[in-house]
């Protein structure tokens, strides 16, 4: 299902007078509210395919409908997405849920929803049907060559996969680890890890980055191989230049200052990127913002700052992914929340005084600095993110539209109510 | 040192036009803005004695200056927030920190002041100079019944106190726990908990109430006797109408979900009141709103939704108190912070659109139910709670205005720079 | 399968020598073996007919082989279990994925394998395949009526399961909460909640007990609507004498005192019985004792106390199950090892100098307090478990016969590799 | 007070028997019992000198009697342990508490004692009476260049007082941190911290070594500078190869899995050694192994293979030291405990079947390798410990002796009830 844009033309008429009151008030209130606009604008975050249909847990799963049953289908979507915010560019695929049969015919279908393929993702977690040897014991790790090679392989013909796409960089996320205590020669799992890593490294293009994504625990129930951002930073350091760490939100431990481990991943170089979603009590995988919406705008404060400090492009020089779970929402109405929570965040973090901030920290002022974060956390930056979106072509109200026109129901119609798209 | 009332009025002028273009939009943005300022206006949160001086660690503490060193200074220090924000009319005691020489005297010095005493709060976590025994094995529970009876003892001489001052609730918040397995029985801790409580309550006079407070650990490390709201909930139920448990927000183990206990208890006519402040690790006792603000948020929004459904006054009918400590901020710059941080969340809460909640609850319909508190949660409410104090004869920014007005400066002139508040 | 006497006879003949010398040694060294041996023997851990298959995430699931196919292979592996170790007589049914076709018949085969029916399991966290509404958004706390209305009668049905078995208990666990702050109305969802399980408490015939078992998170990720011991302890007093909370391990919030619980649940006459497992980070259902065995051992302390002073039977006054799941080991491995675990720690609480602690707490001796609990846990008592199995006709050590006698290539023979077992 | 050699003879004399039985018995069970005992024999733990007094908390402290009052009661403390457990056989100062007024009679004194001195710890924690500057936002980290000299110079002068004594490490811990979000600049702390202690690193002698210990909170409540054992390893890698890493067990977040951290460590070459305590919910500082005594055999089987594969000795390559505080015990007691909670966890970690575990390891036989740990775990080792000490001239039970010679009475006898010696 596509969205004609005039439709969204429609919408935005509609809610304009509305739009620009508020716009124009709170520009009236921020000094810089045109660069936050364009910094908006340009920031794109890309979907993963596998967060388009509902998610589940050990428990079950309790299906939507309309889900995606292929590829293009999947691509369709995004587009949808994209087509309401403007700010959905990218899609992260997944291998093997997500091999492209025909890659230059994905691309063009891509293109034609103006969305480009961000990393591609690797998968050793699971066993797939026709595998040779299992992952039930870890992959890179193992204490078997063997499936360390097939693991090793996998990941290199993802890579494959993904130049094809036009894709320039690889996440990989390792569930490996142990379940009990004495199961693992940690130290010699770390190195298996690396050795395995090194020769997937090898295999990466000149201008590819490989995201090594860490994770406390889950699927493994006593210890991760790369378990926390210390372990993903002593890995990456030993690849090379072309290897960063990865930060999924959910994967630490509880109470974890995650801003700290930006900045200072940052300070090392060795920052890649993220997945955004937001928890309560692990790796819950729900709606960016949904919990902790302060937490993100501290992470974004950093990100802000230390990008600003380094010279790096906001919108280009990190991996800007979602990852999240969608076990009771519509995964398409999920996303769009998640997005909003995100540039909302973003916006807010853009309109740090920085000049104070900076000031109050060379006077250990600590109320004068909580003032001015909690000053841009409070304004209510909405009015400026809608009208990034309105630039760029999207709706005013992506979720309002969404269900104005019905667009589950009509996917239901198209897909039918039982399919069930791959993922978690 | 007071604050004249004029110099108040000069600072208002001089940012009223500011504040009124604030307060148009957001009038003009929110349906019951105007029920909103009201109700801010009354709602007052009581402050703790011990938290007008510079609080510690066990590895130091760095004091400030100008601490209050006797009780009329500490009503003067609440006097001076009361008369920026009208919002803090009101001082909860800690005896014996705070026992007043001649309890009608005082009574007329925190009237001139505008202010009520709250809760009184009794000390068995500590020994006292005088001491005849010993509450290092704990006060309430101690397997030695001479412990007690003088733990007992002091709290009904705190009622004593309370009642003198025309407070009408005691706060038993007890260290009372073990350190190590084995060390206490814990059923025989929680009888002789139960039964000294009862002797407690038994001194309570008819219109108070005794306020039981749970809290995870610390100072004990292995178990606490009252110490969650379950425990809470089981002896206050056993007490009788009059008692109740009090919520501190910083005594949880991690990822509590503390609003949803906070409704429950409601629910039972069971929750008493709070004590406020943020956390990030333990019971950090930062200040309120500085760490997950948008958790503090949901909490007042289970209280509105609870209180209204059981038609309770929002100003009068729980204790609301403030339980921070102040390592590296001016005690009263961190006071006027938290004030407003709570303030701000209460205004929130009262904007959310309850008929759309439920209707959207009770379609399931999770995605608008999230939109419903995210919107409110985004509403920039602050010229509403700066209205508030407006009318009420405050300060428009209450922090400003303080600092312009040098007060830390004046009270170290007159008091010193080394004195040293009793209190955590 | 089944293991002929013989093989266990000869098995124990082999080992004899070696377990006397230790069976020597440790009855010399601790007071009350004998006892403790009979205790031992009379003490039976139900196994859940959901254990018995490979387990899984969220993530995956790697099969082993040999699984049971059938409710009668499920009971023949429980029965295997129990003549190994003769502490597993009985087993917990899960509705609906165990209905016997033939009740008759099934506690027939049971009985032939000397085996009870414990507890039996409603099941309202998943949707089946001929379910008219969806458990999506909760069960008992739904807010739509016709839904509760199914989850109540589906447990009215397992009741009556339970009775033609000649089960006596009925354990309920909801998964009912919310993923996203704002989703339910926590106080409405607690009163659906109560009225739905009044309705089937109702159903109980008079020699039943009705278990409520908590958790605070997982799958639902934002709150629980039996959340935690407070919760479930106000709901069984709501419910009345046959209603008791069911205390699951790994259940709980990082760094809960469960022993504390559990010593006060049984005060109150509440607590119901166990699901043992153990966990490092969530729910993770890890082998019973493997990860943090001190806190088994503690949580046995409280119990042999607090049912020594109530006058109850340990071995039938409360339920005791075992609730894991396996994802990387064979799930008859490690049911023989959490049973196992289980024992060392009711023995070592057994040998517990009770007297000699009594009056270390009355004088509050922590040192010696603390002497006294580690000199029952440092000894070691698997000598008293194996002599206990040994009179009761098990083996000496089942796993070692286990894997001696091929027990899984057998099954595997019988079975397939690719059997999947019903369950997690 | 010191403890005649004829006591201690007398004392073992009359326990003699009882632990011939018991060591005839474990002999006979365990291979390699005589290496073992060994080893404990070898094996010395620094006991640090804030530890010989009672702790306290935020909110109290409840004094025992007989504290020492000087660094030579301190010593003759330290002595004492000695003497009854010969395990104990070395002192760690802290730096202004302990400052030697004639360092060679202290010295003396010490080998009097049989005692070396361990790591010198510097204190940036507290101001100090006679201080210029203050520490209150950071010393090492701090903005201001004057402070964080200031701090350096204190380190330089540490590391002189340790080589006066002959000490050969200075372990470094930094309160530094913040306590609200904006307070820091988290990269320019970094950076501060890094070149702060470059300059401290270059004024270390050639064999020294210095240890950075990390923290994940307290006193610091938002972030910790050197907060995780990633961030502490990113400095020691920067400063070169005499500095290492520090490991204090109560120092992590929750569930943290401290043996992988202690195993990668050591693979690195960054493992200086650790701080014994025990917690149950933060840096709670209680007796090591009396929470947690598997996850410290946990900790203990990383050491023992790790510390293999290196060829590194396991008595004198890494530095050893308890770390705890002592509110509810009598120190010297507790200090008796925690030795021999560590002891048994190094013999038990000795005595697991290295080879067997290997092999399980190399067939991922998960059970086989639980089986190997538990099985190590389970076993009574007391035995071993107690003939070490024998050995070595201690006594075959501490802390028997200890109360049976009325220690604690006689060091108030001598010392007074109410002195307060310096440290937590």
């Amino acid at each position: 299902m596509q969205l004609e844009k005039y439709k969204i033309q429609q919408h935005n008429d509609d809610l304009l007078k509305g739009h620009e009151r508020r716009l124009s008030y709170i520009t009236s209130e921020i000094e810089n509210s045109e660069a936050i606009i364009q910094k908006v604008v340009d920031f794109q975050i890309a979907i993963p395919s596998w967060a388009l249909g509902t998610g589940g847990t050990r428990f079950g799963r309790f299906s939507g409908g309309g889900e995606p049953r292929t590829l293009e289908e999947k691509i369709e979507d995004v587009g949808l997405l994209h087509s309401l915010n403007q700010s959905s560019g990218a899609i992260s695929l997944h291998i093997p849920w997500d091999i492209p049969q025909d890659a230059k015919a994905i691309k063009a279908l891509a293109a034609q929803h103006g969305l480009k393929f961000d990393a591609v993702n690797s998968n050793t977690f699971q066993d797939q049907p026709d595998q040779a040897l299992t992952y039930k014991f870890g992959s890179l790790q193992n204490v078997n060559k063997a499936i360390r090679k097939q693991a090793i392989e996998h990941n290199i013909e993802v890579i494959k996969q993904g130049i094809e796409l036009g894709s320039e960089s690889l996440t990989v996320w390792l569930s490996d680890g142990s379940c009990f205590p004495g199961q693992l020669n940690f130290r010699k799992a770390y190195q298996n890890t690396l050795e395995s890593l090194q020769e997937i490294y090898a295999a990466l293009p000149d201008n590819w980055k490989l995201f090594l994504e860490y994770k406390a625990f889950e699927p493994n129930f006593y210890s991760t191989t790369v378990g926390d951002w210390g372990q993903s930073y002593s890995y990456v350091q030993k690849l090379g230049n072309k290897a960063y760490t990865l930060v999924d939100l959910g994967h630490h431990l509880p109470n974890a200052n995650i801003e700290q481990i930006v900045a200072l991943l940052l300070m090392e170089g060795k920052l890649g990127g993220f997945h955004f979603n937001d928890s309560k009590y692990g790796d819950d995988d729900l709606t960016a913002g949904a919990i902790k919406p302060y937490q993100l705008f501290l992470i974004f404060n950093e990100l802000v700052e230390g990008m600003d400090a380094r010279g790096m492009n906001h919108a280009t020089d990190l991996g800007w992914m979602i990852d999240a779970s969608h076990n009771v929402k519509d995964p398409l109405e999920d996303l769009l929340q998640s997005v909003e929570g995100i540039m909302m965040s973003y916006a807010q973090a853009l309109s740090v005084d920085r000049k104070a901030l900076e000031e109050a920290q060379n006077n250990n002022d600590v109320v004068r600095a909580q003032e001015i974060l909690q000053n841009a956390f409070r304004t209510d930056v909405r009015a400026l993110v809608a009208e990034a979106r309105l630039r760029a072509g999207g709706a005013l109200n992506p979720l309002e539209l969404y269900r104005s026109q019905k667009v589950r129901e009509n996917l239901i119609a198209e897909r039918g109510l039982k399919t069930v798209a791959t993922g978690l």
